[in-house]
């Protein structure tokens, strides 16, 4: 896009998602920085961004480790020529054709397992191809979702002896998805440390029963960009960290000016004897994503920016319909509602990047806060 | 799909979304009878399902007129025939052109606005385009969103006087979204008489004002199976209502087992300690609507069916991460939870049908809840 076609945040219909791509690049930046400071590599989680041209912006190659959430993103990254893709979500046997497929298509593939009866479905799936399943168990550092407890040496060894010579014991991996409830540094500082704690403690029990164990992998957007040291963790997987969102400036892992992403509305209607206006992007377009609510501070569904993304003070999308964002000021606020015109233009920041960017098909890319123009349509996808 | 390429719902991949086409058919019959014999006309709103292939079923000739929430769905159903298209979401005056050109096909699509300065846009598009685009007014019957005050005698008639001869004045519109959060029969009554009262009186009070007002068009899921005979009114929109869905059976408007959209996925965890198992359909397939967190039974995230559609006794998704789903009882319940084995294939009733259905690309068709197997791939789509 260049010249008289050239689009800008005024032209382009809405309600629409928009990337600023300047805030990713510093996002992605530091999270380098944070990471490469301690010794370790990062494998970024695709499933925020589910984008080609953010994955190959952000990595200095295809041939870096990344993950996914669904095999949807495992074989269209794939096309576009990565090779070492982790699907992070615990593996159904019904889906092991579906791997082996693209396993065979040159890629390195792995799983992701936390029982026995999962070991057993990979290493038959991997004798009947002929194709060496690679394979991390998960562990539970947090007791919110799947995982092997770090100290159950009966199933991390029983895992381990059945996928032993069939499979490929690629390593051990875990997720502290309670760090998003985190309310200060330290205790992102203290989940960080379960994590790496977790995974350190099996990989070592399981190499002293003499497998091989080459990644040790923990992060979540939080932890990853904690103090703490990591010895023994190989990588990290983070994935909203190159956008972040409302909950992790709630956190304080982030300045809500970091954040890359908005949703670009109009206004379309005024009720203002109830101090409200009304703008096109209801949660269709941000998301039904109420993850600020039990935080301190409630950001509603979203925090409402000019054109440029300048936070208005006090101003929220405090309820949606699906089609309809209803805009006023925060509960107490003795700011002034600004009294924007129909047809008026405004850019909504998400409380949560994976949930607000899946309800959208594309990328509006703008650059810093100054500019409005568009200057590259992204395309993203979903589906399994 | 037929003889020995016929998929079963063992076989599809997982997370999907599946519309047992026998209880769309009922519940569509039902709400026809109910409208019928008050002596209305149905306008579905078709932002629910967004697929031609429903909008065609449930509906005897193109012709018929139609609701929508986007442009996209304007256009969409307008190629596939449709001629009579309301567009419900208030109109910014950026959009009329894009609302002109299909117009300018040959389809009449109205739009509705609440305030003088909307009126003055579609007047001014009307003339210079040569088109005089279709136009109702939005009234506000539950103060929830937009809408003119019916009462606002001013407004109603500036907004009338304005459109006057340059556009074409269609008609009076209402919608009592309040109307979900009723708790009983007598409350949905309350509210669809509310909202026959409203629109009836500015209906009423413009034409004796001079102007023409063919359409006085109310509805949403709830109050258009209201017990509330509806004199005056002449259509009424509803979505949901071909589906239904846990908020729905919260209110008492159907049962449980009239919900004819569900979500299939395969379990691909146990955690047998915390009484919970994993299944791959997390927020991505079932939505973050929490609609039911309101009602006096929170059904979480959904409820749990075998693969023939059955409600499992209190098995609740209890908590829900982008690709995962956490399964467990209800909080209380006694009934022990069934011990489903890796790779077990259930169902998941939606709290909104609206924002579960955006998730996904496409209907697996089944008839009845005996049979799994898939009679058809309806697609469907969703942007702006």
């Amino acid at each position: 896009m260049s010249g008289a076609q050239q689009q800008t945040l005024l032209d382009v219909e809405t309600p629409c998602l928009v990337l600023d791509v300047e805030k990713m690049d510093q996002n992605v930046r530091r999270l380098n920085e944070t990471i490469a400071a301690k010794g370790v590599t990062y494998r970024p989680h695709l499933k925020t961004a589910k984008s080609v041209d953010i994955a190959k912006r952000i990595l200095p190659s295809p041939a870096c480790p990344v993950a996914v959430s669904t095999l949807r993103e495992a074989e269209i990254f794939a096309v576009a020529g990565f090779t070492d893709i982790l699907y992070a979500v615990g593996i159904a046997p019904g889906k092991l054709a579906r791997v082996i497929r693209l396993r065979e298509t040159g890629v390195d593939l792995s799983v992701i397992l936390d029982s026995v009866d999962q070991a057993r479905a990979v290493a038959e799936a991997s004798v009947a191809s002929g194709n060496r399943i690679s394979a991390f168990i998960e562990i539970d550092s947090d007791g919110h979702r799947g995982g092997v407890a770090p100290d159950d040496e009966t199933t991390l060894a029983a895992i381990a002896d059945i996928l032993g010579p069939q499979a490929a014991l690629r390593g051990i991996m875990t997720h502290a998805g309670s760090s998003y409830s985190s309310r200060s540094r330290a205790e992102v500082n203290a989940w960080a440390a379960r994590e790496r704690d977790a995974v350190v403690a099996a990989a070592t029990m399981l190499r002293k029963r003499g497998h091989g164990v080459p990644v040790v992998s923990a992060g979540s957007t939080p932890t990853a960009l904690s103090d703490v040291e990591l010895p023994g963790v190989t990588e990290v997987r983070a994935g909203v960290s190159m956008f972040f969102d409302l909950v992790q400036a709630g956190i304080g892992i982030c300045e809500v000016e970091d954040i890359a992403l908005s949703v670009l509305t109009t206004v379309i209607g005024h009720q203002r004897e109830r101090k409200q206006f009304i703008v096109d992007a209801g949660w269709m377009a941000l998301s039904r994503d109420r993850g600020t609510a039990a935080q301190p501070a409630d950001r509603k569904y979203g925090v409402v920016c000019d054109i440029e993304g300048r936070v208005l003070k006090d101003v929220l999308v405090l309820d949606a319909n699906q089609e309809h964002g209803m805009v006023g000021l925060r509960e107490g606020s003795d700011a002034p509602l600004p009294d924007f015109p129909l047809g008026a233009r405004l850019r909504i920041l998400p409380n949560h990047a994976c949930a607000t960017a899946a309800q959208h098909d594309a990328y509006r890319v703008v650059r810093g806060g100054r500019s409005p123009v568009v200057e590259a349509l992204w395309p993203r996808f979903g589906g399994w």
